[in-house]
């Protein structure tokens, strides 16, 4: 194995640094934000820290550092109007979804330079996209700040969009199916195929390892 | 698309729901947490929310939420230590990563139970999986409380250990040619095929879309 320790890690060029920190989490779950300001303007971001907090009440996380030139507008946007939308990017436009990330002047919307389609469904305020076979829409309940600046936006769940094809009649949703994308690092698309599912594990009813 | 509301999914069987909230946000990396008490017994915890937060300094964050059942030792070896490995799960030791999440009663050993081979490295406290190919020895920096009585630890990497066959000359990390899982809801587990990778995403250089 290679070694790695801290001291070299804070050496690093910082590219290298970057793609390594990046991706020794292992497989992240490629999403797209929508939001849309009070006045009306759209912003969509790919994001990779989307993370499931809780079932009972339905409560999902998501890690960004806002700053003056990156997805400020997505942060912002959150914070006046408390609605966003989190949409699985599919194996068919990963490019498209990859380059919301473009650092697009304000008031730009991504939707419009990555011919994304915005959907509203009933009276949400917040864009799903079009193209994104597993959505849904968030209110904010809170938001954390983190020691490095970043921060972490937790939301309630309001209303699940999937595709039928996808979803099992036990809940759970087939990303193969699907054609659901994983990012690792910052670029890098992976393809989901399922390898293996595993009963409830109890303490004496393991399998024998032999 | 089929369309599931608030209301419908807080009517939803228990079982379903834990289902279904538990696989909308995509995949998962699988990782397994290593941890040591200061009596010396150690624990493993299969933990699918392991998030990136940044690069310098190197964070990472996971979301836990102990309770009197489950993965209190986990939770008490952090908190009494400031010590803890993450090591991705391989498709080649699934089920016993897998099976780490029985509730086995408190001072057993899940590295024991699974057969899985408990790997010390220099002087770090807690021990890594000797199985894994892409692991990090982890010091706590904060804990975050969220409101549902979920804890969000975070932590500085201090050493990276990882099959060199996997690490590229820009520092990324081939998930595919480590065969590194992902997980879908509570045991849905996905071999990971590289798909394709996007340069960096500037404004003016977006590719043509027709």
């Amino acid at each position: 194995m290679k070694s790695i320790n801290l001291e070299e890690i804070s050496k690093m060029d910082k590219l290298y640094r970057i793609n390594l920190i990046n991706s020794i989490t292992g497989i992240k779950p490629a999403n797209l934000i929508g939001t849309k300001s009070i006045e009306g303007e759209m912003n969509l971001a790919i994001i990779s820290s989307v993370v499931h907090l809780g079932s009972n009440p339905p409560l999902i996380g998501f890690v960004m550092r806002p700053s003056k030139e990156v997805r400020r507008d997505t942060f912002d946007n959150i914070m006046e109007t408390s609605c966003y939308t989190i949409n699985a990017v599919g194996i068919d436009f990963l490019a498209k979804a990859h380059y919301t990330s473009a650092k697009f002047e304000s008031h730009v919307s991504e939707f419009e330079q990555c011919q994304l389609t915005p959907l509203f469904d009933d009276d949400f305020e917040a864009p799903f996209v079009g193209e994104s076979a597993l959505k849904f829409a968030m209110k904010t309940v809170e938001v954390l700040e983190i020691s490095n600046g970043t921060k972490f936006i937790i939301g309630k769940v309001q209303k699940i969009l999937v595709d039928p094809k996808g979803l099992a009649t036990d809940g759970q949703i087939d990303l193969e199916k699907l054609d659901i994308a994983g990012v690792s690092g910052l670029n890098a698309y992976y393809a989901l195929k399922k390898s293996s599912s595993f009963p409830y594990a109890r303490p004496n009813k393991l399998p024998s390892w032999d």
